[in-house]
Order: C-alpha cells, then structure tokens, then sequence
C-alpha cells in the first residue's frame, strides 16, 4: 500500500481541536507481547433460539430492570422487535434527588461533587441473541434510531439533565460485557467534558472564520460515501484508524430532531459503514457514539453546533501517551483509509 | 466491603475540569463476553540472561536504534544500567524539518496539519529482561527518573519542541509492545491537547480562588503516603479504580527542575505505589505519565502550574459512553481505593 511510504504528519481538528499524529511506519513495530486483536469472534448465524442465560432474549423479559418502552414487530409476529430498558445496574440513579444548582458542593479549589442523579438505559435492538444491528434492514436499523431519538426527547423534558449521551458497545474489546445487540443512552445533570471541549472549539471556528466546522465542504479524498442527507467519511484528523464520522449535510444541532425520513437515509448509510467496517476489518469490536447539543443551549450557539455520529474500530490498545497527552497515534491515514473504505463492496 | 453500599456521586476535579461518575454498583454487573482482566503474566525471577529475541537486552545494543546516553552501572560491573535511545519505530522524526509557525497549513476551517518533526526516545530501565522497574533499589529508580529529567531537559533546548510527554506502558493490556522495562518520551512541535486543557482549568481555578489546584491540601480520606517531599493520593475524581498521582509537596511547574536529593525521595514513593499496585492487583498492566508543564511558558502562568507524575492501572476496558463524553465510570471511591493502598503493606 501506499501508505507505508508516506512520511509523518501532525493534524489538528476543527471540532475537537485536538491533535493526532500520523505514523504509518508505526505499524510496522514488532512486539514480544500477547497481540491484541479483535477478542470477539464472529457469532454464528442466528438459529432463533433464545440463549439460555441472556436476559435480552425474547421470553426472557422478567429478568431484566423495568421496561420504558418496546417497538412492536411491524408484523406481530413477535411481541417486541426493540426493547428500551432501564440498565440494571445504573452509573446514575433517576431515584437519586436531581441536583440543585446550589448543591454543586465545592470541595477544594475548583473541585465539586453532587449526587449521582440521571437516567441509564439499554436499547436492545433485537429479540434475537445472535443477530447483529447490521443484519437488520434498513428500516430495522431506522427504527433503532428512532428509538434513541424518541427517548432522548423524553429526556430533554426533564429540568435537570442537561446532555443524554447515546452510545454502542459491541465485543468484549469495545467494552461490551453483554454479546446481545444492544446499545446504551445516560442522561447526565453535567454537560459531559468532551461536549464543552467540541462546542468551546467549534465556537472559536465559527467565530474567526464565520463558519460551522461540519458544514465547511469534505474533500473528496477522506468522503467514504454519501446519500441525499448525510456524509460518512473518514475525518481529517481522525483519531483511530478507519473511524468513521457520519454528519447531516444540512446544518442541524440535535439528532433527536432529525426527520423521520432522513433517519431512514442514515440509517442505510450506518449498516452500510458497519458491513464496510466488517469486511475489511474482520469484524473488528467498535463503539459508535452521537454527538449532539447539551440541551438549553442558547439560540446563539445553535449556528455552530452541528450534530454527528462517530464510529470507532477497536484495533489498538492506548498507551500512555495517548492517556497523558489527550493527543493520538494514528499509522493509518484518513485518505488512505477511505479509499480501502470506499472500494469495498458493503452488501 | 464498605463501598458497595454506597450510593453513586459526580465528581469534578481542579485540575483537568473532567467530570468523573462514582457508582460502585456497577462492579456487580455480569458478563458473557470474555473477560479483560491484565492479560500480562508476572515474570518470573530474573536468571540475568538474556531473552534471545529483546534488542533491549544487555549484548544487543547493536540492533537498537542510535543510543542518546548511557547511564553507566556504580561498580562497572556491567556495561551500561540505563539506556536512552531512539525509537526505532519513532511516531515523530527527528530528521523532519521543524515547522514554522507560518507552515502550520490551514486545511479547512479550524483544520491544520504540519510535519511530522519532533523526538521519539525509549528509556530502557535494566539491561535484564526480567526485572521490573519497582524490583530495582530506591537508587536505581532515580537513575531512570534523573535520566528523564536530563533528556526532557536536551529537548526543552530546542527552539521547536514545544512539550515533552514522558510515559510508561507496562503489560500489554496498558498497550506495551515490548515486554523489557522500558518507558518513552515523546518531543512534540505542539502542546498536546490535555495539556492545554489541563492549564486552562488550572488557569481559571487559579483566577476565581488564588490558589494553585495541586498546593491546596490534600484530604488525609484520599491521602496514601507522603513524603518529605511528595504527596501520594488517589486523586478526588479519579477517572479510573485506583489510580495514583504523586505531586511535588512545594509548587513547582517542571518536572525536569526537580533537585537531585528530591528525585530519590520521589523514586522511593514511586518504587512504593507500584508495589503496593503489584500486591493489592496481582500485578496489573498499568501507565504512568508525567504531566509537566510546556516549554517556554511565560512567567504569569507559573503560579498555576504544578507538575505531577498520574499512575493509571488498566484493570477494564472504556466504553462508548467514556469515549464519547469524555466522562469517565468509576466503580471504586477514591476514599475507598485510598483506604486500601494505605493499609497494603509495600515492602
Ligand atoms: N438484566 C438486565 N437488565 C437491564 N440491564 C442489564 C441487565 N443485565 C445487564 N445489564 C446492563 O447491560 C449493559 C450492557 O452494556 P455493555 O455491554 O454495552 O457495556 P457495559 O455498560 O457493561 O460497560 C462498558 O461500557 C461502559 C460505558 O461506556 C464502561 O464504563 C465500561 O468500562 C465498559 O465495559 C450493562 O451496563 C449492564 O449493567
Ligand atoms: N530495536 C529497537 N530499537 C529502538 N526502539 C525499538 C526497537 N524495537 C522496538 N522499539 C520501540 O520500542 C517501543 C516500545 O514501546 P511500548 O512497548 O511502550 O509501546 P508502543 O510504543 O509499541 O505502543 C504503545 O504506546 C503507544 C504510545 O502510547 C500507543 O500509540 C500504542 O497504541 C501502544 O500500543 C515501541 O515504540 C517500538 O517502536
């Protein structure tokens, strides 16, 4: 491959602004320590059958934290075909009294602590143990969406949560502890630290140069595919190989406000990422995370906040630069990348 | 254990302004997903030969790259104790031209990229492939300190390295390639993006209080050890179950400015968490980073800046929510992990 010749380089985004350094000779350093690969073999194809000691499982219902909401089989075959849960064993509690403003105890200097009061839930996308959300169709990966995005706007309601952040963990190295195909929302009473980092950086962009930093063109090189309504391309400054970024073309803060029929659109466009991502990469553990707006935010921060779904192969371990530094290692280019990306065939 | 019943809290702390989740519930939840446990098997005792594959061993210096400086053993007995050296792998070249502020290319709105230039070293610890850092003497450990000290001090020299990032990788859950004690250190021609972010909060804390965030007084409930000189605790929002920092008792910015007589004071403390880690673990893969201060920073900021060395067990995987939010789950209080690492019996 080309890359391999190509020398390093230092980039840095205009969301995040955080700086990745491009190494393709890295790939190429030896180790005498256990690799670690994809941990998460490929399941089998689905026989139907429950599994027995997986409470996301069809008939398994009673074993799991109360039901918020369940969408019906378009056919009624199945009681369910998505089942959104409360998590058993939640990071936030919703009994938990919701934090005062006057309640930010202060500590130390500039240090603070308040009860762990939000909301965790579970989005299982499918009755079946063994099938994957890219094995859906497109209308059963939209409807997935939809049910992040309905129960986001649930969320919003409450006073006291101030960001829901909506994310999948799948295989073992991703994080994942359950194999079922599932994903994860926490309704948090903070805006989270990444979410002021992305808006305090993207405010400086829109600031100095009068433009959003997802709406400006994607060159050619790093575009992966695109439909009427959404890019997935590969970002300039991507912080893992083969990361994945799909962003609405039109300009749009909240992905809960996305239109029934756009969510349609990138919903083909995300099975098709992920069956990409999955040839290519042997299905490889990944976490998919949507950035969207805190909520409340003030009509003047809504031209430079745009919304954004990131996907993540799990190729590598982080080392401690990556953890002091914040700043990442990359050996593969994001051109490079998107052109493997965009000549595989996704069907 | 007292912790599990206790209920979750937000944590947010003064010196990076991240918020941290503490829910000691979440260690009960189950799994059917292979577990991430250290996947790096202690070594066995050192039989001082060497390993016939690890150019990091004593006789097979010829197939590193280029050698720095040696730091020779006390008694001439053996060669060399400590080597620093290229990376022979490196992520940034030193052959590389430095960028020029004015070459900092603006790609798209906010986006930039330059060369790769910068200074990638690897600090080999011991010529023996199986002795760890934390089984050398008190003396031993502040011969590898003192030669970080000295190399980030050669980098701070030239006009282009704007930070030197020191860190460790040990066990290859925590991302090491190379299994022979070694750490690295990374000269870049930018500031990283958790270092500004770090003296942006340490700024505005500073500011709004007067007070450095690491000179205020740590609690005796977080406190593990102390020092003439250092302080160890578990930080008041760790980000992750039992992490360490060991901060300077005086202020101070940089790490590399540390007296002689100080550093084995430091290297003692040191040598003792890790210890302690190894015991109360079963000897985990873990990091360790310096977080120092940039090069070059103008008089005015010095006050805020505070130098300390963060030591990070890998005991779990991160998820989407962490990756996305920026927002860490941590099932164990500080004040519990504290409690435990005070009690453990380091020698
Ligand atoms: N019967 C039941 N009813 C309802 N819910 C049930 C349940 N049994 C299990 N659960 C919940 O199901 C969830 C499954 O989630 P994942 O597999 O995506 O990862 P998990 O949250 O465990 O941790 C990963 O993601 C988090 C967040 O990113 C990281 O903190 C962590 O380190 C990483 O391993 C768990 O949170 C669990 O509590
Ligand atoms: N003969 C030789 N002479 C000189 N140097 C040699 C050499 N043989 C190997 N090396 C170098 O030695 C280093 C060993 O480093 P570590 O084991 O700490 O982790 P590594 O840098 O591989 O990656 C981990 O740390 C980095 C930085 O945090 C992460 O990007 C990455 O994902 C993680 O696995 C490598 O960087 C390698 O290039």
């Amino acid at each position: 491959m080309a890359e391999a010749s190509r020398i390093s380089e230092a980039r840095r985004d205009a969301v995040f602004a955080r700086w990745v350094i491009f190494s393709p000779a890295r790939s190429r350093r030896p180790t005498d320590l256990k690799s670690h690969g994809p941990a998460n073999p490929s399941p089998g194809p689905d026989d139907g059958a429950p599994k027995p000691s997986c409470p996301f499982c069809l008939g398994r219902e009673s074993e799991c934290a109360p039901e918020i909401f369940r969408v019906p089989a378009p056919d009624e075959s199945l009681p369910w075909r998505i089942r959104v849960i409360e998590n058993l064993f939640p990071a936030l509690r919703r009994e938990a009294a919701p934090p005062a403003p006057e309640d930010e105890e202060p500590v130390g200097a500039g240090e603070c602590a308040v009860r762990g009061f939000g909301f965790h839930d579970v989005v299982i996308e499918t009755p079946h143990h063994e099938v994957r959300l890219w094995d859906l169709d497109a209308e059963g990966v939209r409807d997935v969406l939809l049910a992040y995005a309905r129960r986001v706007q649930q969320l919003a309601e409450h006073p006291a949560v101030k960001y829901v952040q909506v994310f999948k963990n799948q295989g073992a190295s991703a994080g994942a502890s359950m194999a079922h195909s599932h994903s994860q929302m926490l309704g948090t009473p903070f805006v989270p630290p990444s979410v002021t980092s992305r808006l305090n950086c993207m405010k400086e962009v829109f600031e100095r140069s009068g433009k959003c930093s997802l709406c400006a063109v994607v060159s050619k090189d790093i575009l992966v595919s695109e439909t009427h309504n959404f890019s997935a391309f590969v970002p300039f400054a991507a912080s893992y190989p083969f990361e994945i970024w799909i962003v609405p073309r039109q300009h749009s803060s909240y992905f809960h406000e996305t239109d029934q029929d756009k969510v349609l659109d990138l919903a083909g466009l995300l099975k098709s990422m992920l069956q990409k991502l999955c040839k290519q990469l042997n299905d490889p553990p990944f976490n998919y995370m949507i950035h969207s707006a805190p909520f409340g935010l003030s009509s003047s921060c809504l031209p430079y906040t745009h919304w954004f779904l990131q996907i993540v192969p799990q190729l590598s371990v982080i080392g401690g630069f990556e953890m002091g530094s914040g700043c990442h290692i990359n050996p593969v280019f994001p051109e490079d990348a998107a052109k493997i990306l965009r000549e595989i065939d996704s069907s």
